[in-house]
């Protein structure tokens, strides 16, 4: 089997942590029962020149498999779920339909999102984001609505578990400091029904630990 | 041959268009050689149940092909780009690089750009705008900086045209009000590389057609 190594960063502050990008490809992984290992990173790699060869933007995570260098988390979870039934159908419309999901929960849901997470947890209180926020909540709200009325009785976005939700599980958890999805007891239902998984709690228990070690 | 439909609208504001994310698709269907049609959409479908099913967000564009249905400009242009070896090379490691750079036009580029045109397009004056818009530049020539510092000497981001920079150009193209992607004379390059192409062409000039009609 192919080595797989993977990067997080060392040390992030509370407010992020069970956030950053790299738990979508750890949970994938999981989901798929892939061994990988973990690069942890600091803010000395994120600007070198090496690092920056395997991820332009100096971001996490990224993804190396026996010399195979991937970045951007919704490209490598499409990646690991193409391996593993527990996250794509086999159909191949259902698979067309998965990686649909996966570029809704990154475009059309988590670009709302981030920016109500940038005013609330980076900006509280500066004059513009006091100002900005209802319009920017507005946005979320319309956002998530569409998104209750798509899933209506279904458990998940298309039936079954999948990679799309997956990756919309974690883009619902950039608003837990908020009440947001909550208010949708459907959507709270669903996001609390991913997270129930076994793999997702081994990927962030895995997240976490380097953390409780750097306080 | 596949009959393949795709949504988009009937008119918009003269500063978003050739903006309008159907572009993306119809280029892919250009460089493919695929034929399509178009389903010209305005509000009214935007809100319906019928289009909802369709496209859950009420966006453009919706992709149509015997009763496959997919949303998400990213998800289509990949499912177009795998056709098709003028949008993505035979060899499997860099079609997974060819997914990884529509991801990160999606997710790496076009948040922080859509956010300023945000500002600038639909809010200039705005008293918040003008407080956050330097913040909001800052994190733009980041990003195109890391951009270029990729690209460097390369024509293409990963050496030949890809559907990858299909999806990179189409994000730039966001900036045009401004002079950012100017000011670094390579990525202005490759900008006008990528659309002095043919296929760019012709679905510019498609998407604009009906926007003549309707002034």
């Amino acid at each position: 089997m192919a080595e797989i190594t993977v990067s997080a960063f060392r040390s992030v502050p509370p407010l992020v942590q069970g956030l950053v990008r790299d738990l979508r490809v750890r949970w994938a992984l999981e989901e798929a029962g892939i061994p990988y290992q973990v690069r942890l990173i600091g803010p000395e790699d994120q600007t070198s020149d090496s690092y920056r060869r395997l991820q332009p933007f100096g971001q996490v995570p990224a993804y190396e498999e026996d010399g195979l260098a991937l970045f951007e988390s919704g490209a490598i979870v499409l990646h690991i779920a193409e391996q593993s039934e527990a996250l794509m159908p086999t159909d191949p419309r259902a698979r067309l339909r998965t990686r649909t999901w996966i570029f809704a929960a990154l475009n059309s849901i988590e670009p709302a999102i981030q920016n109500l997470a940038e005013i609330d947890l980076f900006n509280a209180g500066a004059d513009w984001a006091i100002q900005r926020r209802p319009a920017v909540v507005e946005r979320v709200i319309g956002r998530l609505s569409n998104l209750a009325t798509w899933l209506g009785e279904r458990d998940y976005l298309e039936g079954r578990f999948t990679a799309g939700d997956l990756m919309m599980t974690t883009v619902l958890r950039i608003l837990r400091h908020t009440d947001l999805v909550a208010e949708i007891p459907a959507l709270e239902a669903y996001r609390l029904r991913c997270e129930a998984r076994p793999a997702f709690q081994k990927a962030l228990a895995d997240q976490m630990a380097p953390f409780a070690s750097t306080v």
